[in-house]
């Protein structure tokens, strides 16, 4: 016998029937409005050529390593998930087999945001109704692999589905954006789909390729890489051109948060340059090279976002197999008071600078993220992504940092999704816990409704597009 | 149309019915109990002088700093808010312009403590009955100002009516305390208002001027300050006024909590005095002081309260060009458990000595601080403060720390501010919050109701009482 | 008058009825399964010779640091309550005063974990009705000294009535196991007890006796431990006895989870056994201990726990005076995925290594212990211990790794206990709360309450035999 899968309507509501009927009436007001998407994953190619999914285990299980890993942690290994995605040789045989063993592990996602975001796919997208299991594996394969086959299930009809007006991408500074132009050139396709100028290897000195890297980015702009100067010039290049192509944010992820400019800096590059930099150099580089793009910041005024805090490919047997970004990366102890010392006493009151900072330790979160972005007009507390982005961890954020660094200072939901198909139970998981926080405080006598009304609202339809100067 | 402001009777209670009743029959017990406040930051002349307050921008915002930097944040300059407080040429229509940019960001405030202040404020002290906003500005600006002008509201007719039994100040090491001498010979004045021992800067030998404060606390002492073994006599000198003139405690803040002896003081001290200590002898130096506070407090038994872990000044510009104390403090992490290995280990068991620890890292509360305070009988749990100082933050505190620190070993409630008028606001706040902490004990059958009356009894009006050695 | 001391059947149970219904129906199906304890510190000869206990505060109070370091930190010298524990001329007097000394601090208990594992024992195992005070103390003292006298209350007996299938002992590297064998070789008793390898002090060379500690190990091997191959060799030869005795784990506890090879291994060894050997060297000659105990577990299939970050014996004085393990331990920062690299990178997805992780600092757990047990097969989240063993933390840890750690990563209830009698009511306590975490899931429509069963079943019944491998 199978069991249901049905998705409750007050599911994340508390129980608690005063505090859940606010929680529906706040919600109520805001579940409908559109989708606007300021930092995710999704390849732009997926909507300018509008591709169509070809399976469900392609789509859904072998790129998220949010699904990936919790397998794997039970002793799954990644080849049979499709990992890395879209590899050669990977059959369709593989292919229904991978979900077959995704579904019959269905029981360890139990308190889980992967659950959450996986029930509304199937429920509200697929129109499945049998909970995951070895016996339903099939029957729910073959399902969506049907939807998949129509045109509904093509990225820009999912689009309109799932009225998502606005989404950026991320993209390499040297990338052409043609996908981008295709998108905006095509006067049928109304939607916003901008890039995002993420250059993270290009202010990596210590990693090997860099050298090549600079080569390339010389050749893109005309200017001499030979030189701190030179490096500065082709970045505002690259971003001049991005910011041209609709990009609204540049984002940026090294281990720690730490820029400042460099006294020598024009000696310590040209070392680098030729691979004679000691590891202190090439650091010491990369935070002058994060402060210049704070300083392009303020003139070009691209929102900077900066998730930090992770060791990325912890495992590096699991690197060499099969490459990054499938669920190696875990969270570590930073700082942040300290590391932006220089850069906020530089540009912290600029009028035309906005920092917003991602972490994944809550204690970071409400001790320094939350105080500096009360205090400081240029900076915005990013929302919980990653191994936070859950509804336990997001009700323990919206506790942490708003009592002092207020609801008017964090960004606005960011899904910071790969996982297309997601967006809309992601984006739908923060509103209802928003709903959830503004009620507590409501039943609380801590805010009148009306109070709670306006802010769910601002929440949800305004803050992103204001803390990233989205226009209409 | 504006909307009224009403203070609930049940604000900060939880909505679950149970828990509710029981939350409201403690709070019942003590919400009406004298204040005693053993630390705080209010003006001691205020109260001397009984000097009238001029308006209420003055009194409400220029020196709030919890306020200011929320409208910074959001781009407001502070110098239209009359920072720095009592500048020159801060004229009456400024700061009647001051309150309505206040009002019109009002909104801001939504989630915050300060709304939970200030709305007490306005409604139990001033009788204002209208929301803050670009309306009503000015309406609630005459109201309070039409109340400031009476006898009623100046400081000891506030006291009487907010029914503050025992205040603190927070004093100068070479301050002669007239205005204690003169509120203690004012027979017609029975509330006592004590000094508190805060000598930070004379232990700071790395900043300007420290030169220049050892020559006056020679002169002011008699003591050769020019030798560490003078300073020590001339600090023991200045604690025995202090404690003559009432204090029962000292008051201290630096980066870290590290004390410890330096085995070769007088030679560090001599090139400290000279100016020629390295930055690394002048922090050895400053620990060494601390430990010899420790020591000090050992003797003479007066209560040491530390409140570390905040990076001052985070912004240089703000701190040129308005000084300290407006809102650029912000939070570090810290260590306690190894910061105060020396020193609890030559004073934690001294029957006289008395360490009250304050902290911005609720792990560190929880990790370190609540486990110190179970086994040494010396040390207490200080309670949140500054940016912890709100409802969700102390009711994580209070959860944290409870179970390992015990609630006979915390400080009791310290409001710890310079803002007078929001000093019963806070106390209301803390009690209401304990009653809400014992009531979820008591409905889940983990204290019986006559056990949590006790306790709520105890943390309010004994409490801070038996830890800062309070008579009567 | 006295106050009565009963137990309320939905004690820890949330105050909202739905909530508590559903908390209610989750722990009846659990709460009377028996008890597997894969890891406490019960000494075994207490088992094996079957000891009858003599009186109230030798078993209750003399060795629990948790009870008497709340009394020391109001003053209560710890020799008054018969610390160190055992010690020569504690009358039967003194050790009446001593539980009356308990009794009239009993208030500081309220809020604590002691307060319920206390009145769990006096009302469940020993049948006292009266709430513990000055006028109690010695008719509790009386009636538990009663039970105490009968066979019901010996060992073995209590093994039965507590239902205890299955528990673990914490032993030394050498100790010939006899107590062990005993236990095994008697047909008559069917319970099972395990030995644990706990060599920490073997792997300590900074620490005074570490020389004669090799000696011995030499003596009981056969082995060479002049050279570090023959402290291997030793170390395999002892962890095979305790696997041929049965063990299913060795445990670990040092200031940090570092780990790691070392090159000059033999070199360092030599200086280390000359006592040559730096601090530095000595550090990293125990990381390199660390990491080949890793090594051997990843061949002998033992369960490896680590207890890190813990600052032994903070008061000098009072170790002197009493020794180890009596409430001077406190919890310090530590890191675990910089630690662990270097082994996970070895061993992390081996499919007989099994590392279990324990930390007494809640971000660590969310931040990085949960993210490392959900993608690595080896690695699983410890349970809350000691000063986090309390039921507002074990509320948090559980929200803190189940959505990214999952349920099936977790450890199973781990009681770590000294103090036998108090090993039902800390299962009790898990599983109270393993209940109402998963009753909020489900009524939060988070979880159907078909799967609240099944994981609650697994939690209690299967997690703890899975991960440490127990059989039947």
């Amino acid at each position: 016998m199978t069991a249901p899968l049905t998705l409750n309507p007050d599911r994340l509501f508390p129980a608690e029937p005063q505090t859940r009927a606010v929680a529906r009436r706040l919600y109520d007001q805001v579940k409908d409005l559109p989708i606007v998407s300021p930092h995710g994953h999704v390849p732009p190619v997926w909507i300018a050529d509008d591709v169509p999914f070809s399976d469900p285990t392609s789509l859904l299980l072998s790129p998220d390593h949010y699904v990936n890993r919790i397998m794997h942690g039970q002793g799954v290994d990644l080849a049979d998930l499709g990992v890395p995605p879209g590899r050669d040789g990977f059959t369709a045989e593989q292919a229904r087999n991978a979900w077959r063993i995704f579904c019959e592990h269905w029981h360890l996602y139990r308190g889980t945001p992967m659950k959450f975001w996986m029930e509304s796919e199937l429920v509200d997208i697929f129109g499945v109704d049998v909970r995951p299991s070895a016996e339903t594996a099939d029957q729910i394969y073959d399902a969506i692999s049907a939807k998949l086959a129509t045109d509904a299930f093509r990225p820009r009809a999912l689009m309109d589905t799932f009225s998502i007006t606005f989404i950026a991408t991320t993209d390499d500074p040297l990338d052409d954006l043609s996908h981008h132009a295709k998108i905006r050139d095509d006067a049928s396709f109304t939607r916003e789909v901008r890039p995002t100028f993420r250059p993270d290897k290009y202010l990596e000195p210590g990693r090997e390729g860099w050298g090549d890297l600079m080569d390339a980015l010389a050749a893109a702009t005309g200017e001499d890489t030979g030189t701190f100067a030179g490096w500065v010039a082709a970045m505002e290049n690259r971003r001049a051109f991005f910011k041209e192509n609709g990009a609204v944010s540049t984002d940026h992820a090294h281990t720690d948060m730490y820029m400042a400019p460099l006294d020598d800096a024009e000696a310590v590059y040209a070392r680098a340059r030729r691979g004679e930099a000691s590891p202190e150099e090439n650091l010491a580089l990369r935070r002058a090279f994060m402060f210049e793009q704070c300083r392009m910041a303020s003139e070009d005024g691209l929102v900077l976002t900066y998730h930090a805090a992770v060791h990325r490919n912890h495992h590096q047997p699991t690197f060499e197999r099969f490459g990054a970004d499938v669920g190696g990366d875990i969270p570590m102890a930073y700082n942040v008071v300290e590391a932006l010392e220089p850069v906020l006493n530089a540009f912290g009151t600029h009028p035309n600078f906005r920092i917003v900072l991602f972490g994944m330790d809550e204690t970071v979160y409400s001790r320094e993220i939350g105080p500096l972005a009360g205090f400081y007009p240029s900076v915005y507390v990013g929302v919980p992504w990653w191994f936070i982005d859950a509804p336990d961890a997001i009700r323990r954020w919206r506790k942490a940092v708003t009592e002092y660094g207020t609801f008017y200072k964090s960004s606005g939901f960011i899904d910071d999704t790969r996982a297309f198909l997601s967006i809309p139970a992601r984006h739908d998981m923060s509103r209802r816990l928003d709903a959830v926080h503004l009620a507590e405080l409501v039943v609380e006598h801590r805010l009148e409704i009306d109070e709670a009304e306006e802010v769910v609202h601002t929440l949800v339809a305004d803050q992103a597009r204001e803390v990233f100067k989205i226009d209409g």
